[in-house]
């Protein structure tokens, strides 16, 4: 199936009918493009994941409300204020975001969908953001994708984009996407937002079930420090407009490259955001085979990645692999400490419940790698699991110690 | 009950009958004091309390069998070299120490407990250790507690040590410890040890329940970063040498003095571990109330005080009520977040929702304290709980990229 996948540049602009445009609208700091409009020419199947945190952001609450009837037609998301902990001030704030939207656009108010991301608990500057809102739906364009992606940065230091084009059986069909991370990126979530968007003809609950599951091979595998947050995020619009054959099931063959299509983009985003956590240096990319069931597979590939001793010692160009084995040790109760295997990519650090000699010399070529593989086999059956994310390092402490004064 | 329990010298050695002794055997360092000996003389009643990690050293194999019948009468540590993962010649190594132990002082094998802690995947320089251990035996002393407090440390920089003493109905007893921390500490018992005398006659299922519900209130509340070990263990020998009228019931009032005593005994220990938290530069106690049931508190003070997000704000004394909210919020699916209050010591800084106005003077000289109190009331009950940590400072990232290399 990889073969029927290309990446094409324009992402969330790629797919036909989409749109999006960006505006500095002065929300924190002066001059930084913080205010974003994606917009799809008509209104599109939609499906999102939301944070599993209690504390819920207003504007989340606002698009869980929206997407129920499974239709949204644009979004707009700002960056510098998350719109949390607000009160019923936030909720009416929100409001007012997509009403204004919906107004410029003229369409109804349940199409539109309302993302924030950056400081808790400060009321937001709502009238800096509606005021900006006509010039924000003026300015939509098919080429605006990377500003738009700038737009909903906070300390991300690039823009994370990507889009693919898939080979359908009698027709080919885009799915584009922009994301969010940096700092308190976790499994479940933590504030990171994605927009996805595509010109497929989709069935609504096919679409929910390819986004949940996608996430949770994606979003939900990243890590960088284990803190999930108030506002986290995944939407996907599918506006029909490749006028493929309407994809019915995730197990037709269309159904099956379709979400190949969409989990290859998304891992690819949460990739960008693991390797853009607060202060990382490094990628740290963790695979585990041989796992009794997925369940299993899973808890061990986050659980290593999520070390903040394995983070550091990859920091410290260690082949640490004492804290490896710890990390899975604390996992899973089924784990064979006797049977597992532990790699940094091809170079084999522990086997049969001991460690073996290796080069140091060719563990620290590997350690300074942009990308760190750590591979574990728990030779105890046929599941498999990856996660992704970064190492610890001292920029990390300096940017979390000093973010709110 | 508080006035019966009075804080008294000499920490293990304390308790009547109980002597100790440690040399320096250059395991690893030169010169450092790393090996110990704690010596009753009479077996004692004896329980204990090992990691959950999968991957378990040898020594804690071999002490959780002899503990099995419920009697101890010695327990030998070393530092520098956790014989983890050092296969089948690890097993002989620790064999060979109770042997060397139970020889010296002419006791059965299954009355000595064997702890290690230090780098994981080495074999021991056992030689080294056997031909230390007669002189060992030879100093014990009923005022070497410190001395043995200091060998069993490995990244800690302060012994941890103290011992009580109790008033029950018609007698006094003493309750002593050490224990080493540092790094790698977490609920459920992350690399640490600790060993508790008593010279209390306590029946051997009471004193099992006893350490474990005290564990639970004080070990497995300690968060430094995460990652649970191969070797945590605590262990507790009652020697009955104050001729009490033996402890049949914690619910017995003697039994509730006793474990009053057990519990300050084992919280303030466990408060040292937190305090001396790899780069720690301050103690965070996190105090959940009004929490619907006990696991519900527990819950979320654990969630704050492990929080890397809470832990580098308190680094920077910055009073980041957004990032306590959020700890709170994904800790539990039952937080009411318009309900919650959140302080800072006695500084309100969040209710019903929403942000208080607060001195950032008031709140500044509150986070600049030795210890940070967080104070949480969920609103939704009458239980409580309460965890301690540390903050996530330059130095943790500096020790932990730096250590086995």
């Amino acid at each position: 199936m990889k073969s029927k996948i290309t990446f094409i540049p324009h992402s969330i602009c790629a797919p036909i009918g989409f749109t999006s445009s960006a505006v500095a609208a002065n929300i924190r700091k002066s001059g930084k493009l913080d205010l974003g409009l994606i917009c799809s020419q008509v209104p599109a199947v939609a499906a999102g994941v939301f944070t599993k945190n209690k504390v819920k952001a207003a504007p989340l609450v606002l698009t869980k409300k929206n997407i129920k009837d499974g239709l949204l037609q644009a979004i707009i998301i700002n960056s510098g204020n998350a719109n949390a902990c607000t009160g019923k001030v936030g909720d009416l704030h929100a409001k007012q975001m997509i009403a204004k939207v919906a107004e410029g656009l003229n369409i109804d108010a349940n199409l539109v969908g309302v993302a924030s991301t950056g400081v808790i608990g400060v009321t937001m500057p709502i009238d800096k953001i509606t005021n900006k809102i006509p010039s924000l739906v003026d300015s939509l364009s098919a080429d605006a994708n990377n500003k738009t992606a700038h737009a909903i940065m906070t300390t991300d230091t690039f823009v994370k984009e990507a889009a693919v084009e898939i080979q359908l059986n009698n027709s080919s069909i885009r799915i584009g996407g922009i994301a969010k991370g940096s700092g308190m990126i976790h499994p479940n979530m933590a504030t990171m937002l994605a927009f996805v968007t595509t010109d497929a003809d989709i069935e609504h609950k096919v679409l929910k079930d390819a986004l949940r599951n996608a996430t949770n091979q994606s979003f939900n595998m990243i890590s960088v420090d284990g803190d999930s947050s108030t506002n986290d995020m995944v939407l996907v619009m599918a506006n029909k407009m490749a006028k493929n054959t309407p994809i019915k099931s995730l197990n037709s063959e269309d159904g099956k490259i379709f979400y190949a299509g969409l989990v290859e983009l998304m891992i690819l985003l949460a990739k960008k955001i693991a390797q853009d956590g607060e202060g990382a240096t490094k990628l740290i990319e963790v695979t585990v085979i041989g796992a009794k069931s997925p369940k299993q597979a899973k808890n061990v590939a986050k659980s290593v990645v999520s070390s903040t001793l394995v983070k550091a010692a990859i920091f410290g160009n260690d082949a640490n692999w004492g804290r490896i084995a710890c990390a899975v040790g604390y996992a899973d109760n089924q784990i064979n400490p006797n049977k597992m295997q532990i790699s940094l990519g091809n170079l084999k650090l522990f086997a049969n419940g001991l460690p073996l000699a290796f080069s140091e010399e060719d563990a620290l070529n590997l350690l300074q790698q942009k990308t760190v593989n750590i591979n574990i086999d728990l030779c105890l059956g046929n599941s498999h699991s990856m996660a992704w994310g970064c190492d610890l390092s001292y920029d990390y402490v300096k940017i979390n110690a000093a973010y709110r004064t």
